[in-house]
């Protein structure tokens, strides 16, 4: 999700691992051509879901349990402890299950730590996916979908007709570039600068003949170049797009002019979004539910039973006892209450659990407070009409810019409808609190003069209402992610959260490699449940 | 859709085009980087829709119209037509509307030229567009989605977790590779071996130091390569994917490893496939009507009024006389009928329509004899569980082959329902004609003993039924699309074709630059109508 310091920080720690790691062995031996066999390519770590025979061979009959948060890590926990009888009660502090994963709809209300309370407008049918928006197909998100019965539609992640608008590099308002142009510029000039290093034998020493012949086969295709007798040289192509699309007779259509130089090209940084499109987490094709990403924690919240999920229940207190753990907290009417259970999982922001008064000693103190929160923010805008559509010819997909909006989303459903939602802005950091800290009309007003830019005035005559929040800024969660020591959930100071803490565990995407991502607080929660029951099978 | 010679050559025709083109003079003046206004970039060719107003000036009432062919050109014609009241009758030889735009369902019968009938036997909601399947954003064929309430959804032409399979560069039964895989090392050998060209100065008459040091950033970050003082070295990364995939605390994930060395994936040849994605007419985003693509031509007949369409119904004659047209034909019951009308349009397969007798002249006999029809093959494979998404963690997207069955397609709609249908093959040409000279058993066997090889023992075992067919056999069609004379509809052998004779006009995909889509007979039947238009308003 990060295309921040940290997502970059993140797989460059990923790349070390794989040199090192230990399967990979296995792996490299598997012959040429970094072939793993297909069956193996895509696979999740194991976890052998529990089952009541589980409990045969002991004699004993499950254990209760307290799940602090009712986010995707807590509902997985409860949800796959019950299956094998567990008893397990959610506290959870928000009105809804869910956590991050929140979708607005018409008559959402909301009221950040500043006061400012929003109630969404949206039309039916409309929505915005507050926090996650995407599934990859590796995930294993994808199977709790197939295991409940949420419907999967396609994420549109990567459009050819979606526009890159840098400013910084001399764009003007009303002349977004598409990314089909974008790319075939790049890709014709990395061809081109490729084939000359190559025919003018720079490369002799790297490539044998063979290797020369199929590169430039390669590169006279992929980037659209003239051939050995031209110099290789790029000039434009079809791959650009066209002013006029080919038609009938007398039709011929007329692709985009006006070729940059290659000095333009890579001074106008169009390529620094490519590799997006390639990455192991973010690669077309994904995924959402129909409806919006909300029907997961919906459906695990039925499958779980809702009454035993608490709503609006704030944990003030966490003891642990010799014989199990009481947690004080405060119902939906204010009222201070107390709950016993053998065990606890704590699937709340390790940030907010830092600051519960708790028992479980100094060295998990230390590790929750390792844990730094990160700041995203979204506005959604939903509009009177898709003019995106009918003007622009844009059918979903995102449009980069380096204005403080950074991404802004084209729905991915309802296509050809009266009405769409707009990610206005989807951004990180500093950049996400800012827009925290503005009033929501404030963000809204930002959002569409920039906007406004790129997509000229419908941007702003068509719009119908907006709702926008900053995650660090939202009660209960106060955090979109989360840093971790070293970029991993593996560093020292963590390993008291990675293992029970007597009956107390833990769980989140705070807790995995896949921060940020539901993947890593599902298997977080995996994780917990198989060692909370392994414990409880041997007391 | 063509991968072929055909392709090849259109697209270098229209590269050619764009350099002389009137209207990129105009776009050329636009300024530096290549920037149309974003507006204007996806021009359709200019269309007045017909009114009936218009004959009001005139005193005169709509004419009538006999057109022969109800594929998407003849349709379009007189659903166009009929906005302005003229009284088409179309005559569809077929029992069906749309042509070539044929989605079969369980029930769906035919039988080919050599007497080999099928009935698909496919289960409810399962369905195999026969012919086109895909519609890029710019396409006029999504306004008449729009137009006409046909929901549309995304169609998923590349998916970075399908499979390229070449067996003809050592790729072994089992081993697929992932487009994911592939694209990383392609991209990383790019990358490293153009920026230690630029670091070692081969390329300093090209770039500037500012070029350099651009290039060089942007080489680093897409192609996952190490720095200057690695030498700039590829040695795989997360862009490869994983053999397991990264998740909590302990599973960092073990990336791909066993990393061919450049000549290996250069002589792998996986790199032929990548330019498709970046293709003006394949680039994702592309979509699929809802539930078919037939869900159009059956849209625009019941706009049209089905009381206008005579299916079964073959034209035998086709007699211009000064005041209107007669149409011979044998209707469905094998009567021999006539219908005279005030002008005809017709929009039959060029090569089936020289076949016809008819007095338009030499000229346009010699035009028709000048087109030849292409081959095109598919074959559905309905499966009783979606194995591919589960077992290879592949959601649509299609798998590439030096195989003979060239494309593997699956299934674009049904996420994680029971059953799916893949297409089996995809192919042209001389392909297409072997499998469209086999019976429906032997192609069956052929194509799934092929696709075993890629995807393993479920690909036979999990099979239910098939339905294939190739365009060339098919009667009143026989051919997948058409070759122009020069790759262009203004070849002057075609003159005679692209005005009117007398009282008949020509539309098609045929008579268009984007033939063997959907767009390329709906501009050339506009075109059509409103030439038949201006005449009869000034007749």
């Amino acid at each position: 999700m990060q295309r921040t310091r940290h997502g970059q920080t993140r797989r460059s720690f990923l790349r070390a691992v794989g040199v090192t790691g230990g399967a990979g062995t296995m792996f490299a031996a598997m012959g040429a051509l970094g072939l793993a066999p297909a069956e193996a390519t895509a696979a999740t770590p194991p976890f052998r879901p529990l089952s009541p025979a589980d409990f045969h061979l002991t004699g004993r009959s499950a254990a209760s349990v307290v799940i602090l948060g009712g986010g995707i890590a807590g509902l997985v926990s409860a949800y796959e402890l019950g299956k094998a009888g567990y008893r397990c009660t959610i506290l959870e502090p928000r009105d809804r299950t869910g956590g991050r994963n929140f979708t607005v709809r018409g008559g959402t209300a909301q009221t950040d730590l500043f006061g400012n309370k929003q109630v969404a407008r949206f039309s039916e049918g409309q929505y915005l996916n507050a926090g996650p928006a995407r599934l990859a197909q590796w995930m294993v998100t994808l199977d709790y979908c197939r295991e409940l019965g949420v419907p999967i539609e396609v994420f549109t992640n990567v459009n050819a007709d979606a526009y890159i608008y840098n400013e910084s590099s001399g764009m003007k308002p009303g002349h977004p570039m598409r990314y089909r142009t974008a790319k075939a510029d790049v890709y014709g000039y990395v061809s081109e600068l490729l084939a000359k290093a190559t025919g003018s034998g720079a490369l002799d020493a790297e490539l044998t003949g063979d290797d020369r012949a199929a590169l430039l086969s390669f590169l006279e295709d992929w980037g659209q170049i003239g051939g050995k007798s031209d110099g290789y040289a790029y000039k434009g192509g079809t791959n650009r797009g066209f002013s006029a699309y080919p038609g009938a007779a007398g039709q011929p259509g007329t692709p985009l002019g006006s070729v940059p130089d290659v000095s333009d090209v890579f001074a106008s940084a169009v390529g620094r979004y490519f590799s997006f499109e390639f990455e192991y987490d973010q690669a077309m094709l994904m995924f959402q539910p129909v409806g919006g990403m909300d029907q997961i924690p919906r459906a695990l919240t039925r499958a779980i039973g809702a009454g035993k999920v608490k709503l609006g229940c704030a944990a003030s207190r966490l003891v642990q006892r010799p014989d199990g753990v009481t947690v004080h907290y405060t119902d939906a009417a204010g009222r201070q209450k107390t709950l016993d259970a053998d065990y606890c999982i704590a699937a709340m922001p390790p940030h907010l659990l830092a600051g519960l008064p708790h028992n479980l000693g100094d060295d998990v103190q230390t590790a929750l407070r390792a844990i730094t929160p990160a700041s995203a923010s979204k506005i959604g805008l939903e509009y009177r009409s898709r003019w995106w559509e009918t003007d622009h010819r844009i059918y979903g997909g995102i449009t980069e810019t380096d204005l403080d909006l950074t991404h802004v989303w084209h729905p991915s459903h309802g296509f050809h409808e009266r009405r769409g939602v707009i990610v206005g802005y989807y951004n990180y950091d500093e950049t996400a609190d800012k827009y925290g800290k503005m009033t929501p009309r404030q963000r809204q007003d930002r959002a569409v003069a920039l906007g406004e830019r790129i997509y000229g005035a419908k941007y702003r005559t068509e719009l119908a209402s907006s709702f926008s929040q900053s995650w660090r800024y939202i009660p209960h969660i106060e955090g979109a992610w989360h840093n971790l020591p070293g970029w991993t959930p593996d560093a020292p100071v963590l390993k008291p959260l990675t293992a029970p803490t007597g009956r107390v565990l833990y769980a989140g995407d705070w807790l995995s490699y896949m921060d940020a991502w539901q993947h890593g607080a599902i298997l977080s929660a995996r994780q917990a449940v198989t060692a909370l029951h392994t414990r409880a099978l041997a007391h």
